[in-house]
């Protein structure tokens, strides 16, 4: 099925096991053009431009992997704290491209710029300068393909030409759309918050879908605030925020030299000022990022590849973040547990397994396991009235709730990802053909 | 299809894609029973037994997880150098079954030592006493189901009863076929070597299936030499090899609560005196040692569950043998490699991804991988002869060899694994029904 914006209204694919997602409106500052650069075979968009016409300011984190893509070299190179655009490809990872990789990158960053120069000269010709260095790029898909450089620079014409100044929720769900590779479902989310007594806003978007494990995996995520936050803050931010939220989440452990979540503030809502991330009137702004930031990592899990469950594993009561981190994730990754799952088998064992081998220290006495509200496992025995029946029904909905007490300690992490399917197979071992 | 000697010899399961097994003959101070104590619906023998009527030494390297099952919390508990009989039952894992658990092998011990000095008594009664602590036990199948004490406890004196001492390969393969679980073939190695002047034998069995990674998972690893060495020198010569064989291999990243490798020596043969591990003379043993766990250790890699391919990756010229190590099960760990392969697809940049996510430093320039004996990036760029159809037909084979040459240094390690096919969802998502 051809993906666009129709087909996609049409399959009501708002839906997902997360919820519906929000409406995203316009927000001022930030202006949109999706095109089909041809980069795949079929009529879709793969290409993705935000353009801040008056700067915003920005924080970027990417990947952890030691090979990273020529686009993340390349942002990773830019010193300032502002930018003019971000563009986005699909179908192309532009890593272990090598010198032409990054040279795709130049040229396109040259060719953007001087028609994004010209075409605003009309409005006001020395503020909307654009320089190469002001534009930062994401790219999603194979590693190691030829970077399709001709085919991009040919559209950026046409690009360009389509920029939309004011946002709809058509638009948002256009670009959420064009960003995706093998996701099934857009992710968006919004917030509306206060920082001090105006009123701010916070967009998210993202993409998943395999590869997805902490430090994020083939994961784009880009979030949009009209607030007017400094480069600095909105680092701290991020990095605050993304650790129970972006990297809480894992589709198959594996981790993408591409990952890049990117948050941008356009400066359009005159606030009071903040030069301290730990003002007060940060709080609510801080909530509403993280709850933006949880609710896009959660759509991406449960729209990893294949997935037909939703599954959230809760760590309570470890002695240390990490202890409980390490847990979650041996959990979350073990294919065994996510297969049993897949199959709608309430085969505590194998969570026994994986959280023996996370090397972890424990207390089995202690340990208690509820899958969704029913125990299972209380001070280290099977629960007494233990039903499998009832856990058999409880797992047959769309959504495993995995809670893990240790007790014995008081640091708890939750990891959010999705079970492992015959689909994840047939998506994997013929991605590219 | 019911698993029965008769059935397998027909089969011809004796080919597998590491090639065929060597036949094991018989060899002195072990006897063998195996049959059906009835813990699976069908008709398959699921009881064996090892019976070492003179003792023998040994050593036990088990799982390093943190929950480990109940036989291995008794053997662990016995604190004697040499043994009377090893006792593997499959079906049921006896992990996280508590007191139960315990009790039952308890029962069980205690019955089988009676039986055994009892039988015993015709022959040699002072020498043939068993105690219930001079018996070793292997579990292998679903954690956490109630332990069958009394199916297995009433199937004793049959098993007595049937006890051979001569062994035949035809008994070797029953034994071999006795412990396995969702494995679909017998594991059977040997090497004939010397210790000094004298011959003795090294004859090794193995079950795997799933559960497998370092540290040994689900594996079932039983080696037995007529030669007279102490404990001790098992110990070394055991743990100097298992960290280049089972602990080489990988086949979901998913680790046993029951992993259990057991080398016996039954002095039978005379020969030079062995008092420490380096002695020349052990040199030769040492060898086959290895060649009989590397044998058996590959042959649970290539009957992973759902395999249809074996895969070796090696790592070469890395700083550290640590390093090394890492990158190679990065590699053979990743569900996106292991899917590509399975899809006979050479998407080469996965596993320049899984080399990325290893977290160990590398020098892109410096980095080579071929697939057998094609070049596919040298330098850290991709070929320039590069054809990709080339290395599409090699990985129609069912057997692929990653090289991955670092250039760093010289420290190397390679490890085993299988594809990953929708066969695994399949039986994974279904195991316990």
């Amino acid at each position: 099925m051809t993906i666009n914006i129709k087909n996609f209204l049409l399959s009501q694919s708002k839906k997902s096991k997360i919820g519906d997602f929000q409406d995203l409106e316009h927000i001022d500052g930030v202006a949109i053009s999706a095109i089909s650069a041809n980069l795949y075979e079929e009529n879709r968009d793969d290409l993705v431009l935000f353009y801040f016409r008056d700067a915003a300011n920005y924080a970027s984190v990417y990947t952890q992997s030691k090979i990273i893509s020529e686009n993340i070299k390349w942002n990773l190179s830019l010193k300032g704290n502002s930018i003019k655009a971000l563009l986005i490809n699909t179908r192309n990872a532009n890593a272990f491209t090598g010198k032409l990789g990054l040279r795709g990158i130049i040229k396109i960053a040259e060719e953007l710029s001087k028609k994004l120069t010209i075409k605003m000269a009309e409005d006001d010709e020395e503020k909307n300068f654009v320089n190469p260095n002001e534009i930062l790029f994401g790219s999603t898909g194979t590693i190691g393909a030829t970077f399709p450089t001709d085919k991009i620079t040919r559209s950026i014409p046409s690009l360009v030409k389509k920029i939309k100044y004011t946002q709809t929720k058509y638009l948002w769900i256009k670009a959420a759309l064009g960003i995706m590779t093998t996701d099934l479902h857009p992710k968006l989310a919004m917030e509306e918050c206060k920082i001090g007594n105006s009123e701010v806003k916070i967009y998210g978007i993202a993409k998943g879908s395999g590869m997805i494990f902490p430090n994020m995996a083939t994961t784009l995520g880009y979030v949009f605030t009209d607030a007017d936050l400094p480069s600095g803050i909105l680092k701290k931010l991020l990095k605050k925020n993304i650790e129970t939220t972006f990297n809480a989440i894992s589709c198959d452990g594996d981790t993408s030299t591409n990952d890049m979540v990117s948050f941008f503030a356009t400066k359009k809502i005159k606030h009071a000022k903040i030069t301290n991330v730990n003002d007060d009137k940060l709080k609510d702004f801080d909530k509403s990022l993280h709850s933006v930031l949880l609710n896009l990592a959660k759509r991406v899990a449960a729209d990893g590849e294949g997935a037909s469950k939703f599954i959230t594993v809760n760590v309570f009561n470890a002695k240390t973040f990490y202890d409980a981190k390490k847990i979650a994730f041996s959990v979350a990754n073990s294919p065994l547990v996510k297969t049993a799952i897949a199959g709608e088998d309430p085969n505590w064992g194998r969570i026994i397994m994986a959280i023996g081998k996370a090397n972890v220290d424990l207390n089995l006495n202690k340990l208690a396991i509820n899958f969704g509200n029913i125990k299972v496992i209380e001070k280290g025995q099977l629960f007494s009235n233990y039903e499998e029946v009832e856990v058999a029904e409880y797992m047959r909905g769309e959504k495993v709730d995995l809670t893990i007490d240790l007790n014995i300690g008081n640091k708890s992490f939750t990891a959010y990802t999705m079970d492992l399917t015959k689909k994840y197979i047939e998506i994997n071992a013929d991605y590219r053909s």
